[in-house]
């Protein structure tokens, strides 16, 4: 099936029916946004087996991960809609009149940014795509969402679009509120992004695709924030007093290791593309284990021929550079769009001065670099760009013999991952999915877990305002029972 | 006086010490920055007479205004202090392992995000500048700060600037927490925001000059944000039932906006620079009884010669117009620095069809904007740009009657206020002061208020720590007896 890619008119017409649409979402209560969400995930299990069997089609993903994927959808729409209804994100600040000293009352709380334009993520057809978290969170905040369709599965897209269409309409509101476009060509993302209605954008891809979004919006006359995640080889340092307890802990990260590197074929923005150790014969032993789990291991087909393309010839690059050492490649041979699980090695000063073997290679793909001591060690991790995560394998005392290390890969990461792989992302409030430029465009937000509905929202003070006249959420009598900062102090209770 | 402008090798080197200041900084505990935020406001209080005077001499503002200023920037350095040490701003929130579900212990916090450049203001020459709401906001998050003097009263931060530094030397931390430099030329500033170490941007000024920070800022090759606050002409909608409500109350209005509109000689950023009515006849008495009080004025000597220059330029270019009239200048002769109270009025029409009309005229002028009737006022509403505040002069009546132009309002405004004038901001943790671009570069962020703190931090969260290795803030005894979210409980107890 083929979809044709809006037009500049076609998209213009979408984005002014959002902002009426926005008019009234906005005035919904938090009940009834939260009962639409839990109404979008009714509708994604109702579209049953055609949803995952479209999707198989189109992703090549297994149905197994497919089904979990879906749940994971379901479940983030329904603990983003609690988190909607609990108002934590409100942040109600409410300072009562002080006529002594002319202080006026003041109440303060968070209003819906507009619509919101999201583009679908190729490696995530349901979780971070047209039903996703970025799209839950936004209708959360009271935004209209705008979906741009991934291409490589838009006819997935297409059905959970419907899904979404249809609890929009059962819910009697104006169907306004989310609308759904189809675009290969750059210009469908350009005009979503740069339409005056637009408000912000969610995107989950390339690095050149979201640095085009971030530079188109804030060239716009009124630039709109924009939250890109663009990659990230999430480091995973190897500290010697780990490494050196025991052959049998050498070996069981070596197995915890390959076992994330080839996990979803390598296709997960978690996925631990680099790890760093200090030369010597535990870190020989580990990469010797790590070897044989790889060179064991079986290739998997990739989510779509472009992407398997481009891990053949992005990693043949990082493997042709001087001082690149392959150290094992899956002996099965990969039949087509398939991607062979490599690990590489490299000296510490040869990754440091190569700026190509820092570059993501999407896949079953994973580079050793072997620091001569400690202080190359934290020379490679006050060199890295920002990562979505960075994994110190250590005891506690390698944690506290290594300072610097540990402080300088806090500085790059938003998740800091102690004796685990980076791989597997809680959806949850204390999840921090973002991290510094580049693996994201804003370090401050994250795209996973409810804090994500921030993105979505700015503050609004009311001045002077009579009781009646204030939205609930910062009436006297707190008839929504939030959590409020009233005069500096914590309460739930009314004012 | 004169101070060299600081060279590209100074600032490099300035630089350097400010990113290794903050490595320790970082480690101090909230009490500890506390403590160092209250002896910054000893130290200014400290430094006297010779603070306001030098004052005086540099801006022509008032003592009594300047005795204020510097008391309400005390204020905010021990107001702050209080929030630091409270530590809502941590938003600490933690989920414990689900072994079950393969759920890892999460724990998230806000960490300071790196050294803070911060631009002083030349309107306020203690509150926004040197040890102004952004300094004091960036030190309780655990961020350097390096301010660049506005050159119109560098010997002023200068003094303030050995305050800082006398607080910090006696707190034992590093110089390098706080730097002051001069500069005339834009070369400092740019030299500044792109600067690998610099990590964020305060900024209150002029729209050319925050443009220009932002678009250094986003072009950098890691894009780091910018808070800039350029401007806003703050509009008051004059609602019909409220005008309307008696002779003596369209007097009363028109007192309060004229004493608003001089206040300062018109140099707060939250001076009202556009009234909006519907013609008729209690829009000439509100016009009549506005143009008696700015006739009457006294004409006030501005901040500096660069901004009486800029006020009767700009003043004289919106006079010209077509369809511009000038309802009263005030009738006693501006000596040499002053800027003459003025109102003018125009038609809605001739507003919404001449964009020169919607900009800043920065001093003690504003113009009445005559709409034919309710529809003309939401034409108004729907394309005045983003500002800091809006203000409505209704009754309850005229709200509920006015929905649209009430909705258009609050969606270009940080503030949002009833029956009350923009000028006065009260420091608070429920002001928003920030609005859609262009009053500020980003309106998700306050620059008055505790919530201020935020613009300085992004979020960390740690997976599988030990509890010994855990920051106070996030270990299981909740040592610093914070407010903290576990498990989607909000709760200060120990976990």
């Amino acid at each position: 099936m083929k979809f044709q890619d809006a037009t500049v008119a076609e998209i213009d017409s979408i984005m002014n029916k959002a902002w009426q649409a926005f008019l009234v979402y906005r005035q919904t209560s938090l009940k009834q946004r939260a009962d639409l969400m839990r109404s979008i995930a009714q509708e994604m299990e109702a579209a049953g087996d055609e949803l995952i069997h479209t999707a198989m089609r189109e992703t090549n993903l297994p149905e197994a991960r497919l089904r979990n994927e879906r749940a994971r959808t379901m479940f983030q729409l329904t603990s983003y809609a609690d988190a909607c209804e609990a108002g934590h994100w409100l942040e109600v600040r409410i300072d009562t009149a002080v006529p002594d000293k002319g202080d006026p009352d003041l109440r303060k709380w968070q209003v819906p940014i507009g619509p919101v334009v999201v583009f679908g993520a190729s490696n995530f057809p349901f979780a971070y795509s047209t039903a996703g978290g970025d799209t839950a969170s936004a209708l959360a905040a009271g935004c209209p969402v705008i979906v741009k369709a991934h291409p490589a599965h838009a006819e997935t897209s297409e059905i959970v679009a419907k899904a979404i269409t249809r609890a929009i309409a059962k819910a009697n509101l104006p169907a306004g509120v989310f609308a759904h476009v189809h675009g290969v060509g750059f210009e469908t993302g350009k005009a979503l992004v740069t339409h005056t209605h637009t408000r912000a954008v969610g995107f989950t891809g390339s690095y050149g695709g979201g640095k085009a979004l971030f530079d188109w919006a804030n060239q716009r006359k009124q630039p709109i924030p924009v939250f890109a995640e663009m990659g990230s080889i999430n480091p995973i340092f190897l500290l010697p007093g780990k490494l050196a307890s025991s052959a049998k802990e050498a070996k069981e990260l070596a197995a915890l290791c390959a076992g994330s590197v080839m996990l979803g074929t390598g296709q997960f923005c978690t996925n631990p593309g680099l790890i760093v150790g200090v030369e010597g014969k535990d870190l020989d032993l580990f990469i010797e284990e790590l070897g044989v789990a790889i060179g064991k291991a079986t290739p998997g087909t990739m989510l779509h021929p472009g992407i398997a393309k481009a891990y053949t010839e992005k990693k043949a690059a990082a493997l042709a550079e001087a001082d690149v050492t392959t150290v094992a490649v899956a002996a099965v041979e990969p039949q087509i769009n398939q991607g062979a699980p490599t690990v590489a090695s490299a000296t510490a000063k040869a990754f440091l001065g190569n700026p190509l073997l820092h570059q993501e290679v999407f896949g079953p793909y994973t580079l050793v670099i072997q620091c001569k001591n400690k202080e190359e060690m934290l020379g490679v991790a006050q060199h890295l760009e920002g990562q979505l995560t960075v994994s110190l394998m250590a005891t506690d005392q390698d944690v506290i013999d290594h300072p610097e290390v540990v402080a300088a890969a806090q500085d790059i990461c938003g998740r800091f991952i102690l004796n685990a792989v980076p791989t597997g992302v809680r959806v949850a409030l204390s999840m921090q999915h973002g991290g510094p430029f580049p693996a994201t465009t804003d370090s401050r937000f994250t795209s996973v877990g409810a804090d994500g509905i921030k993105r979505w929202v700015r503050p609004l003070s009311y001045q002077g305002w009579s009781d009646v006249l204030l939205p609930d959420a910062l009436k006297n009598g707190n008839p929504l029972h939030l959590w409020r900062t009233i005069n500096n102090k914590l309460t739930n209770d009314p004012l």
